[in-house]
């Protein structure tokens, strides 16, 4: 078929990114690392953060198995054996695959942090080369595997198996539902584990004992170091690479539904022009890194949308779509990628700390610790209403332009959703940055590099912050859009033509659905408050028991509190997970198809909101209460700043663990009820 | 015509019910008002609450007038001048008809305040009626009109003009458009207004100077006062009798489009039973209100309840509809009065300061402010749980209840919406009685009663506390049947048959709809916070330049604070009202009336979520600080009931601002979609 020339290229793409990540990494793993102190903490570290990923593996193992044996044996009984054993081994391999992804970016991210403390003592423009690339081994390594994952399988069953395309396309649906098993455990498990630490290390620490952030004598410090590496790092790596997979395999499915083998493939090939701009921009801002830090990193994202654009003019052009239909596939991606570039923008504008909101916030801390509250609570509201208002101009403009070139208004929306997550090699890249800056941060403190080191780590930290703006936008904006496809698909795949809103099924389904996101993040909010009296307890414990460790003579068990940490984190998980699982189920159950399709848009809806709202407020608080710190207001110590400190308290688990873990929840309702619904629905018509 | 009778009947129980409110206020005018100390501090709440009456209405009226002749020609340009000079006049009555109770209510309230401080003196069972009957004018006289309101003008134009009854029922659909507008103005103009004055009181009264809640010397406690009445009773009150109005007309508009006679008038007199239960159920608590007065505030609300049930029965069975259709109403109408119940026992498992919930939230607050808000906030979100699935159980089972004996089921869903309201005389009196009871604590303490007067109020204020959240729920609740039915209103007038949850356009309104109640609740708080900035400067300008203030020596200009928190309020309220306004009529002529019907359906799913957290976490968190005021956890004081301040202080304007606001906003946004809707698709399709 004509097609494999297209499978060649993205299996091509998608090595050339893994071995471009490997290189990377032997790139930072030449680099310096630092005095022996340095090194005995990025070994604790390591450690910790190996311990944690041994258990949620082991965890994610067993979870993984057990839906892997139910997926096989629902669609042996639907679809025939062949097809069952298809399923169950690309649920395997897609969980397998970003487990091993997540594993290399934040193995990198490790062993980058203690090598950008020891870099920064020669200054900026040494420590950032490396915390730049550390951050890329994530991002490309991940975006690699996961393309080459889709188009092994799909090679596989449609060219050497000889699979009709919707079938093959069910296949990919499998090893899309596998990374979301892990996206849920290493965003939602690694959310709670970080704001446990970070949570428990302030309250003791800075509040109780009045020592700094990062002081060695606080038995937490290990385990927020090890936080920001699992739940920063890992875990958005993850929820990002759960939406990219998700959109490619949502815009093929509907592709295989309307028969056509050129709009099949075409995601792929999309796919890996995202990739290959990811690679090339990375290539060129190597050239421009020495300049500025700040700049690079956004040189870095335009740059890959600029190029993305051209390939992608060349991918859709030459793509073999009849007469002028692929600009019908051209123009919803440009407008997913143009919406999700101004949702990142927006997002800056209310989390930047040069911007009106958060010096407001910042204001509003000298009247009170409750306007604080009701100030950040409150800009976190409005900030959603530039994104929603992107997501319905993106939604409706990329349907019409589908539309008006003959191609599936469905499939466009999809398009739209591939669009943003095309250039997810850059963001993932960027946005590993952030925790590698910071917790290089931390390593300069605790090792007592001097004020100077920090000072520089500070502002590789600072030129990260834009980018890390976009990049939560970015996720949030097309895990809407990628979920408004799912929603379609699913649609399709149980034979909904037309969806009555009017309906009382729908209704309640739309009613019930709303509700979910954020019962889940009062779910995952309550879990890490739990989870932190434990850890505050142990941490008490600790300075009572041990002695000599206030004064610094004694070191600190940070082991206990790294294991209290993950076995905490994984146990709270669980009823969140259980309830993401079997809410759809039992809606399709008790009150139907329909109602079900009402869930998810329901779903989808609050989703957004909060998680738009909870990862902005969040970011303002954050920076507001840096604002203060850097000597406005009263500075450090004054009544503003406690206020701030709070606000930013609670901000933590908002940004870090219930807002980005909603995406994820939202993702994973919508594949549940896509690949569960055909059984159930034969249940229910016995 | 044979409905004449049911005519009289509404007619008659109307009227009835404003003179027992009348003959009630007699009763509490008749009491002693006190000593000269308690007089003068009565006379101060009286003027600030009626100088913000004056103003309001002031404002209320450039802007009834305005809307009059906007809708005036609207409609006379689509159906003739008679009818829009007919809807101009019912939209003026229904605003001046409201108004005007709620200055009754409210002046009951003011003059029942300062009494039950004085009749406290004689011990609890003297002073419970005087603020039971103090709220009962309120609930009796805003009913009673409203229900008289409807009547005559359905009376006037069906009878005796002979009009059609879907012209007549549009006519009364103008009535309860203008009814919203005083609504919007009490509801959110009052509620910036009394946040505005406790926060300010609080923070600089209770945190800056360490002087009590309610000491005289603060120059913000008359507003405060001010405030509880404003805000409170005539806000909760028009609030309430907003959604009434609009659950009756929405039915008989649904009634009328289906062609049936008895359809549209039934609701006036299913809405009659109601009222006539709530006042026989007044007159049976009469007696055993001297035995427990908290058993009689719950009492009075379930006899209502058994006594409107039983009449229900009749008037529906012997409604002179064929065979058993009258099971099509009587079920629905049931579904809905038992769902109000279940969310208002929900509503009080959250918030009760004897229940889980709150006790762990006031323990939280050991552990440090951050967890306080994030276990208010979390609980918060939870508590939206119960809520929604009785509104989607209801709506389900009233829909099919109806079909089932065969009425129109969105006739029937209305009718739920009718069941749970039909009671709101007694919701309405038991409501009244929560502030009323608060301000005669405040009387006392500023009048120096002495301690175990001050005992005697606080018991009072605490045995409504259960009445209180059930009246919440019921508020909440009522208001999203309402909204439901007024959406189904409005798809019946634009002629829209089934509406695709799955075109672009109805999912962009969907999307844009949800956005506004965060939306709005973000500028209503933002709002408090302003003006509470602008009065807390007042408040330090008075102690620093009245001299002999701190020591009692010289009286504060109260006056000076009333006008601040009046001016403020009206001027903030500007911003969101022409929100609501403008973005519903904007989405449709730029996105079309399927959108606005999405708009709608999006708006109503999140507004109800948003109202219910907000007032739910905001009840929790007040109860969780009394929990530790009542000596645990350290008692007042200590650090846990600082943090606990800060939970209160944020709840303030979640429970009393923008949640309550929210059911006002929706419904006035569903009343603009009905109003204006066919104007503006005329200017569109041309």
């Amino acid at each position: 078929m004509e097609n494999v020339s297209w499978f060649a290229l993205s299996l091509l793409v998608g090595a050339v990114s893994m071995v471009l990540a490997l290189a990377l990494m032997i790139y930072v793993l030449r680099k310096n690392a630092g005095n022996e102190k340095m090194k005995q903490i990025h070994d604790a570290i390591k450690e910790g953060a190996l311990a944690y990923l041994r258990r949620q593996n082991r965890t994610l193992a067993v979870f993984v198995l057990v839906m892997a044996i139910v997926l096989g044996a629902v669609t042996s009984f639907l679809k025939g054996t062949t097809m069952g054993f298809a399923m169950a081994i690309a649920y395997a391999l897609g969980s397998a695959c970003t487990t091993l992804a997540a594993y290399v970016g934040m193995r990198a991210a490790v062993e980058a942090n203690v090598r950008v403390a020891a870099a920064a003592q020669k200054g900026l423009k040494a420590a950032f080369p490396v915390a730049y690339y550390g951050g890329a081994v994530m991002g490309l390594f991940v975006v690699g595997i996961s393309l080459m994952g889709i188009s092994v399988l799909f090679f596989v069953f449609k060219v050497l198996l000889g699979w009709s395309d919707p079938d093959a396309a069910s296949v990919v649906l499998g090893f899309s539902f596998g990374a979301s098993a892990l996206a849920l455990f290493a965003k939602a498990g690694g959310g709670i584990y970080t704001k446990t630490a970070d949570i428990s290390a302030d309250l003791v620490g800075k509040v109780e004992l009045g020592i700094a952030e990062d002081d060695p004598r606080n038995p937490a410090v290990i385990a927020d170091n090890v936080g920001d590496n699992v739940g920063d790092v890992a875990g958005m790596g993850a929820d990002l690479t759960d939406s990219y997979i998700a959109s490619v395999v949502a815009t093929m499915i509907i592709g295989a539904e309307i028969a056509s083998e050129t709009l099949t493939v075409l995601p792929l090939t999309i796919a890996a022009a995202g990739l290959l701009s990811s690679m090339l921009a990375l290539l060129f801002v190597a050239r421009s890194i020495k300049k500025s830090p700040g700049r690079a990193l956004n040189l870095g994202t335009f740059l890959t949308c600029f190029i993305f654009i051209a390939l992608l003019f060349l991918v859709t052009r030459f793509s073999g779509l009849e007469g002028n239909s692929w600009l019908g596939v051209f123009l919803p991606t440009l407008a997913g990628l143009g919406a999700g570039i101004v949702i990142g923008l927006t997002s800056d504008y209310f989390t930047s700390i040069e911007k009106k909101p958060t010096k407001t916030i910042a204001e509003a801390s000298v009247t009170g610790t409750a306007i604080n509250i009701l100030m950040g609570f409150s800009y976190g509201l409005v900030s959603i209403v530039p994104p929603i208002l992107c997501i319905a101009a993106a939604t409706i403009a990329s349907w019409y332009l589908a539309r008006a070139f003959g191609i599936d208004p469905f499939y466009g929306v999809a398009s739209a959703a591939l669009g943003m997550l095309s250039i997810v090699g850059t963001i993932i890249s960027a946005d590993a940055y952030g925790p590698i800056s910071d917790n290089a941060k931390g390593v300069a403190e605790q090792s007592g590099l001097g004020e100077e080191v920090i000072a520089v780590t500070d502002m590789l930290d600072a030129a990260g912050n834009t980018s890390k703006a976009i990049t939560k936008g970015f996720a949030i904006g097309s895990a809407a859009l990628t979920v408004l496809a799912l929603f379609a698909a699913y649609t399709h795949l149980v034979d909904i033509k037309t969806l009555d809103l009017m309906s009382p099924q729908v209704i309640a389904g739309v009613f019930i659905g709303a509700m979910m996101p954020p019962l889940l993040s009062a779910m995952l909010i309550l879990a890490v408050s739990r989870n932190s009296e434990r850890m505050i307890e142990e941490i008490r414990r600790q300075f009572r028991e041990i002695p000599g460790l206030a004064e610094g003579k004694a070191k600190p068990d940070y082991a206990k509190c790294v294991d209290i940490a993950t076995a905490g984190a994984l146990k709270e998980l669980l009823l969140p997970g259980i309830v993401a699982i079997v809410a759809p189920a039992l809606t399709l159950v008790v009150l139907g198809r329909e109602s079900l399709a009402g869930f998810l848009a329901g779903s989808i809806v609050s989703g957004i909101i909060f998680a738009l709202f909870m990862a902005n407020s969040g970011g303002a608080w954050d920076n507001a209460k840096k604002y203060i710190e850097e000597g406005h207001l009263g500075g450090k110590g004054s009544e503003a700043h406690k206020a701030a400190v709070v606000g930013d308290t609670v901000g933590d688990p908002f940004k870090d663990t219930a807002g980005p873990s909603l995406n994820t929840m939202i993702t994973v309702m919508s594949l549940v009820a896509e690949v569960f619904a055909p059984l159930l629905l034969l249940m229910v018509s016995r």
